[in-house]
């Protein structure tokens, strides 16, 4: 048979419960579908730090390596903030992504209809909002050289951003195939008005572009996009960006849904290889307490199904199983209106297993 | 008498138009309160290309050195979009940033009570919100070295953000003394997580925090910025960040009060000299028809009264006349609800001016 192996790191704060959940839609996916998982756990991050004295341990890495995906709860918490640079868990992040080879961030932006009223925008403004941020995410000012040296005008520090054709070629084709499969629009978000980058990005897009014309492109400044979401976020399809402007833009598009606790990500290298994560963040407030919301990461197991393994008739259960649920009126703390109502994450994870 | 020199420089687009009604209320203000301004005229963008060869020409940066303060209009368009990086209205706008010493660029935004349905957001979420942004601006990424290289994966592209202590401290002053003189809140913004720039940023802004024991501090990560002003805008007051940042959150902000065609700006430097421009661009696709809305541009006087001049009492006038006129129900095509009662960009520069 087929076993796909899962690599399953579980986290800090909130992410060992709602990997949890989604570990236990994993197991009914394979009664239901006769898929076979084996899943191995690995330490990463805050807690990787603690046990092992870094936020990647070699280990970890290697489980990784040897698997055909990964399940990737949250990392981070003020225990470790003021931690130094290679003691933190977001070094770890870029650790991990730089080492999988995890060049795109893929965020899917959406409006969950039970959760219309949760967005600060109106409804009528969100109405239709469907989109995909398409983040690069192993280049740009993140992963170039850094340092500090001393000027008249005292310390100075220095972060350089670089990028080159094939970074941006990989990037932009992965963005132009995904529109092709939605509505047929890309827009390509820099700020080539003053960027050199920017400029050689908008170069290469547009160069790419004549491999897709069934896509429809337009150019945005960063600055621009972050207005034009706000005002109307329906008219965007697919939004391609470099690595710290999709860091900012991702996290505008995933709010202005108001689903943010609900919204799943994938990070993709080349081939079918990914690493799936709920957008939302560890939540080190409400961790144990057994009422976190584990629909984002039930959801990224939806996106793996999808993205890596081909298991669409997999993906929609799980899916529809969660819509048939939050029709159903079921609701954790952080999507209850009537907070009184609410179910913990274990009720709402058996909820979703029993409809699927 | 005290004559104050005022350059003024009304760009392209809409530009010319808006402009010609804030001199209009320069005037009556000379008549109000026996002022006595002086105004000099300087090509600059897009028309300073087409009659000079270049967007910042010598003679405007002279008229420009030897005012008081600088009025802007608006500059750009598409006519010059394409353009080499020499020849674009932008490269003019970075030129006389850094020639003027402008490195501080204020934003308020804020709600105008009658607009409270023009934003995107809900009205109870906006409730209250009056923030100002205090963008560094002539740091960072946008001024340091940039160039291309060829390497093993095609051309690449550099861009280099620096900032040194000299540099942060001057604007992380101005910032918290901005916060003294209203709520006392400063969020300083970074991405400390990842830029050795935003750790030296950091480590700054808390050494200076000491000499401001009054203002209490927060620091933010730049996406969960972009987040939090979606999510509780009005629970900020100052927020003070980085060049690029800057760019990005101060047009997320004004475009979230709904408020975007009535917001003025101030670009500072050492001293009182100011550049007043409103924060809306230059429109070239209402230009010439005389629809415009004055409003933001007639409030970049006001805060030039303020912020250059200490007249409050002026500044005070005008900004009662533009409420006055506002709740008496006029409005330009941009704010109007029915847009058939839409009045012009001269009606209302003369309904403006006759209220003052
Ligand atoms: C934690 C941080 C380094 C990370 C990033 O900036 O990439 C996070 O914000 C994200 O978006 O995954
Ligand atoms: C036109 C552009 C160079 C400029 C900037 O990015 O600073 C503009 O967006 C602004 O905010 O004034």
């Amino acid at each position: 048979a087929d076993v796909k192996k899962i690599a399953v790191i579980a986290g800090d704060g909130i992410g060992p419960e709602v990997v949890a959940e989604a570990e236990k839609v994993l197991k009914r996916t394979e009664e239901l579908f006769g898929y076979q998982f084996e899943t191995e756990h690995a330490l990463f991050g805050g807690i990787a730090i603690d046990e092992k004295g870094t936020p990647l341990p070699e280990e970890t890495l290697k489980v990784c390596q040897s698997a055909d995906a990964v399940l990737l709860g949250a990392v981070g918490g003020p225990k470790w903030d003021n931690n130094s640079k290679e003691l933190r868990p977001e070094t770890g992040l870029l650790g991990i992504r730089k080492a999988l080879g995890l060049f795109s961030n893929i965020r899917p932006a959406f409006i969950f209809d039970c959760l219309k009223e949760a967005s600060t925008l109106k409804p009528e403004v969100l109405e239709g909002t469907d989109l995909i941020v398409v983040r690069e995410l192993t280049g740009g000012i993140y992963f170039g050289e850094k340092f500090r040296r001393e000027t008249a005008n005292g310390q100075e520090a220095v972060d350089t951003c670089a990028y080159n054709v094939t970074e941006i070629e990989r990037i932009a084709r992965q963005a132009f195939e995904i529109a092709q499969t939605r509505r047929k629009k890309l827009a390509s978000v820099d700020k080539a008005n003053v960027l050199e980058t920017s400029r050689l990005w908008r170069e290469t897009v547009n160069r790419i572009a004549v491999d897709y014309p069934d896509v429809e492109l337009e150019h945005v400044l960063v600055d621009n996009c972050a207005m034009q979401l706000l005002r109307r976020p329906s008219s965007f399809d697919v939004i391609v960006t470099e690595n710290m402007f999709g860091d900012i833009l991702s996290d505008e598009a995933a709010m202005l849904t108001g689903s943010i606790g609900m919204l799943a990500s994938a990070s993709l290298g080349e081939g079918s290889f990914g690493l799936y994560e709920p957008v939302h963040g560890s939540a080190p407030d409400i961790a144990g307490q057994g009422i976190s919301n584990p629909i984002a990461t039930i959801l990224s197991v939806a996106l793996m199904f999808r993205l890596t393994f081909g298991y669409h008739e997999a993906a929609d259960s799980i899916e529809r199983a969660v819509k048939e649920v939050l029709d159903a009126g079921h609701r954790t703390g952080d999507i209850a209106v009537d907070k009184s109502t609410a179910i913990g994450t274990l009720a709402m994870g058996q909820l979703i297993v029993d409809a699927m």
